[in-house]
C-alpha cells in the first residue's frame, strides 16, 4: 500500500513536472521568488528603483492635486483596493468624460512586466506612461507647470525630493512622473501560479493543473505568455470579427493591432479587452477563442481555463494609505472646469 | 541661579497650569489618552464598536462600487490621505455635478465627536449620515437596491457581515451605512494640543501656548470648543454680513444656523466655511472675528491663533488599504448616467 502510494505520487510529479516543461516551453514565466532576480526584471537603470523614491512615488501616485480639478489621482483609475484599475467600460476623468476611443483603464499592477505601455504600445516604459493620463484632457487633465508648480509648493515634498534624488534636484515634470513609475514598478503580485512555477507542485489544484493544459493546448499562451501573460503586441488585430460594442475609433497601432492585456488578477478587473466590452470571463475566454485562434471553445473547457485563471489572482501585499502633505498658499487652485 | 531656575520653571508651570484651567472652563477637551475613556466617547450603544465591524466598514468606505457609477466612493471626497476631505470647495459627484447648496465636505477625521452631522446639523450621528450621500443624486447617487445588490453580490462581503452580526444577519441598506459609521467613528487623531491637556506641558511650544491665549481670549472657543472645537449649532448666522461667494441656496438649520466646524487638521482641509469660500486659514481667522465676534483681530493676534490652530494637526495613525473583494457576475454594473 506504502509503494503503491509513493507510486501514484510519483505519476503526480511526473505529470506536474511535464506541465512546468510545457510552461517553460509555451513561455510562460514566473514571478521569480528570488528578490535579487525580481529586481533585474522590474528595474529601470535610467531610474533605479530606490526606497526613497518608491515612497515619494507613492504619495505622488495617490495624491489628487496633481489633477486640474484636485480631485483625479493615478489612484482613481487604477484603484489599488480593487484590481489595479477602474471597473468601468471606458475610463472617466476631468468633468466626467469618457475615454473619446472608448479604451478601458488597464491595471496597474503588474505592468511593469509589460513590453510596452497603452493599448497601442505606444510608450516603451512606465516612465513615458506616466507622462499621458496626467496631461490628457479627458483623464487627469493637468499641464506640466501645474504639476510641477503643485509638488514644489509644499515644503514636506521638496525635503522628500531632495532626500531622494540628492540637494541639487531639479523637481520637473518628469522628475515627477519618473518617480511615480518608480512606486509603479514595485506594484507586482506574485500568485499561486508563480509558485507552482517555482516549484511548489501542490500550489496549483488539480483543476487548476488541468486549466494550465488547456490553456497552453488552446493556443492562449501563444500571446498571453512571458510574466505578465500578455504585454506584446503580437495579438488582437482590430479587423477581426469582433462582435462587441462599443468600439470607438481607436486604431492600436501602426499595423492595427492592440497589445496583448495581461491575465493576471483578471478576476478584478472586468470588464474585459480594451473597450471593456464584456464582463463574463468565461464568456471573454470563448470569445478570444472564436476570433484569435478560429476555434470553438466549449464551455467545460472555458471552465477550465478560468480555473487556471483564477489561480493569477496576485498577493498584493499591505498598503500602507500616504499621509499626503497639506496644501500651501502657494498651491494651485482646484479648477473643474 | 539654581533656585533662580527652579523659579522661573515654577512660574511657567503655574502659567501653563493656569491657561490649561482656562481651556478647562472654556469647554476645550482633549481627546482621552484612556482608550476605554475615548471608547466610552465614540461608541454607539445602538450600534457598537467591534473589530470585525472597523475592517468591514473600511472595505465599504473605500469601496467606489456602492456608487451609481463605481467610481465614487465616501473615500473619494472623504480622503483619508489628506485631510479626510476633498479639497474643493463645493463637493463634486456623479456625472461631476457639484453640490447644489455650494456645501464643502466636511473632514470626517473626528467627526464622531460632533455633536450632529451635516452643516445643517440634520442628522444625529454618523450612522444616519453615512445613508444620505450614498443616495445624494449629486454625490454617489445609488439606490438602497444598487448598494445592497452590490454588498450581497459578493461572497467575501457576505462572510464578513456575518463574521460581524451573525448567521442570520440581514445585509440591509441601514446594516451596510451602520457598518460604515462604525469604522467613521474610530477615525480619531489626537494630536499635541491634546497631549498638552492630557498633562504634558511641554507638548506645545511657547508660541502656540501664546496662541492657545489669544484663541481663548478672543472668545474663538465661545464656538469651537468641546472635543471637536466645534460641532455645535450655536455657530455662525447666515444672516451675518458674510462677504464671501458662492452663498448657494444653502438655509441652515431651522434658525438658519450653520453648524460650527472642526478645528482639528484644519490645515489640511482648506478651503474653509460651509462654502469653501476662504483659502487662507489666517484670512478666515479674521473674517470669523470679525462676522462672528464683532471684533478686529489683527494680524499679530491671527499669527498667534494660526500657530495654535497648527498644534490641532492629528496622528492619522496607519491605514492599511483594504483589499476588495472581486465583482461576480450578479454584481450592478456601473451606470455613468
Amino acid at each position: 500500500m506504502k509503494l503503491l502510494l509513493l507510486s501514484t505520487l510519483s505519476v503526480a510529479a511526473v505529470m506536474a513536472s511535464s506541465l512546468t516543461q510545457q510552461a517553460k516551453d509555451n513561455g510562460l514565466l514566473p514571478i521569480p521568488e528570488s528578490k535579487s532576480e525580481l529586481l533585474k526584471l522590474i528595474d529601470n537603470s535610467k531610474n533605479p528603483i530606490t526606497e526613497k523614491k518608491v515612497q515619494l512615488g507613492k504619495k505622488l501616485f495617490f495624491d489628487p492635486r496633481l489633477s486640474k480639478s484636485g480631485l483625479i489621482s493615478c489612484n482613481t483609475c487604477h484603484n489599488l483596493a480593487d484590481g489595479g484599475d477602474d471597473g468601468v467600460s471606458a475610463a472617466v476623468g476631468h468633468k466626467w468624460i469618457a475615454n473619446p476611443h472608448h479604451l478601458n483603464s488597464p491595471t496597474v499592477y503588474n505592468a511593469v512586466f509589460m513590453g510596452s505601455q497603452f493599448w497601442d504600445g505606444r510608450d516603451p516604459d512606465l516612465e513615458k506612461q506616466a507622462q499621458g493620463p496626467i496631461q490628457a484632457s479627458p483623464e487627469m487633465a493637468a499641464t506640466k507647470e501645474h504639476v510641477v508648480a503643485t509638488v514644489t509648493s509644499m515644503p514636506e515634498y521638496i525635503k522628500e525630493f531632495k532626500k531622494a534624488y540628492g540637494k541639487n534636484v531639479d523637481i520637473n515634470f518628469v522628475k515627477i512622473t519618473d518617480t511615480i513609475a518608480t512606486y509603479e514598478r514595485t506594484l507586482v503580485t506574485p500568485s499561486r501560479y508563480d509558485d507552482f512555477l517555482n516549484g511548489c507542485q501542490s500550489a496549483l489544484s488539480k483543476a487548476e493543473k488541468k486549466g494550465m493544459q488547456t490553456f497552453i493546448d488552446k493556443g492562449c499562451a501563444t500571446c498571453h505568455n512571458g510574466v505578465a501573460l500578455g504585454g506584446s503586441m503580437q495579438g488582437f488585430a482590430l479587423t477581426a470579427p469582433y462582435k462587441y460594442a462599443n468600439l470607438g475609433d481607436f486604431k492600436g497601432d501602426k499595423n492595427g493591432l492592440v497589445k496583448v492585456p495581461t491575465l493576471r488578477n483578471i478576476t478584478q478587473t472586468a470588464p474585459y479587452f480594451h473597450n471593456g466590452g464584456i464582463w463574463d470571463l468565461k464568456e471573454a475566454i470563448v470569445e478570444m477563442g472564436r476570433i484569435q485562434l478560429g476555434l470553438k471553445i466549449t464551455n467545460t473547457e472555458a471552465t477550465e481555463i478560468e480555473s487556471f485563471l483564477k489561480a493569477l489572482d496576485g498577493r498584493k501585499g499591505h498598503i500602507m494609505l500616504p499621509m499626503l502633505p497639506a496644501s500651501t498658499a502657494t498651491t494651485p487652485k482646484p479648477d473643474l472646469n
